[in-house]
């Protein structure tokens, strides 16, 4: 068995249904674009309403979609019937965000019974190409309802 | 000279004038209720618009308004004319996040020419009393234009 | 009850036999200095041995008597049965580590039944008084035998 | 030009030299073994006296040696009279550290002109292979003299 395996088959309608009900992602018009074992891709446009005062987008806003993206991830191979929570990440913003979309993606770097730990990147896409704006290390816990 | 004395008086106004052009705190619709040298207090009402899939405020929006904090905090002892920078930050979610509203609170640890080390905490306020949600523990830089 | 009640009354000696088994404390020459319900003192005299290029005390042995602090801050309130580990910790430096002795203090922030969430505070201490030289925030899991 | 190239063509016996005087690193019994244009790799065999409680390899030396590998990475890249210092570092541990060797490898993530972000792994060195048991994000800063 890969470590890759999910416990469900479902696992991405699974997914795709709790990203809808996040009023957040409403709210910021993210998308959810791929949903692998242990990997989850996360998009999002440029936006005036989501900006700091220089008219990047807001660290906060990277750091949204990167933390549902590594959340996501780490909910691919747990339980069906488990919650997924962040329990701490940290992210440091490596290059200014100004570009007309945003690609999250979350990734597994160990999954374990209780705690998962994902890494995450947010990269500006321009029509010159993919540039990395934001790096994330987040621990996810896995809890039963 | 005290550590937390600012570099010009117009501390206040430059930093109220910062948070007013940021999009991303309009759409939030959150507020400066206090500015201090070293210390900055951000507020935000709960909304579903705001909201993970549980009906919790996001963690990002927790990060997105004591990010703030946190950098404004380390704004206020900066020259009037360097701009602040997140440099990176860590956050730990301690308590879901499930009140009628938040206060962010970034405080300055220690201030260096070039880094400011700050750190954050949110609180739910509720009828009974401030209930502390998330932690962080931040760098800030001060960017010369 | 206190939310800072130990749940055995031995917690103390418990703590103090763990530390003594340390392979890593002996060596550092660390000493376990205070143990209280939630915090932990773990205190250091500076050595050679324990530089790095420039004759500072290493980052890494910093941080090593600060994760041990948080860990058996954590671990006090733990049952006695359970094991703390650490799950992750993120640190910042403040200050070059040059006195003759530092002061690593861990506290609880959160005590949770499987996570406790710490912060931690390294100390140099000079015949002028204290100066902050580090400071973290970790992550301990208690884990069933 | 690359943008892993050297200021330096000395930049190895630069750093090798710069390692040779950390009394931590002669104390852990640690070897640098490979040095590469922000890449570094730093060894450490497994030894009672570096051990926590339970006969694992203490936290805190795992992030000694992999701090350094990631502080040896960004100094590849630095110019020869800048000075590296750890900003801060934020490492997570994903699996108890019993091997008879150890491998950290630190690696820039981005190289700026103040500020250098590198991830670093230490790996557990086993008959059976290797092993992650800890993985780090760290933020190095050049220091003019």
């Amino acid at each position: 068995m890969s470590p890759l395996t999910p416990q469900d088959s479902d696992f991405e309608s699974r997914i795709r249904q709790s990203f809808s009900r996040q009023g957040a992602m409403t709210t910021l018009g993210a998308e959810l674009t791929d949903v692998k074992p242990g990997r989850v891709v996360i998009e999002l446009r440029h936006h005036e309403a989501l900006t700091q005062h220089h008219g990047y987008l807001h660290a906060g806003m990277l750091t949204t979609i990167v933390d549902n993206a590594c959340g996501y991830a780490a909910s691919s191979l747990m339980a069906a019937d488990s919650e997924v929570v962040t329990v701490e990440f940290k992210v440091n913003f490596i290059a200014p965000a100004k570009a007309p979309r945003y690609r999250a993606v979350g990734s597994i770097v160990r999954a374990g019974r209780t705690l998962t730990v994902c890494s995450g990147e947010v990269l500006a896409l321009t029509a010159e190409g993919e540039q990395p704006v934001a790096t994330m290390l987040a621990t996810m816990m896995a809890v039963s309802p």
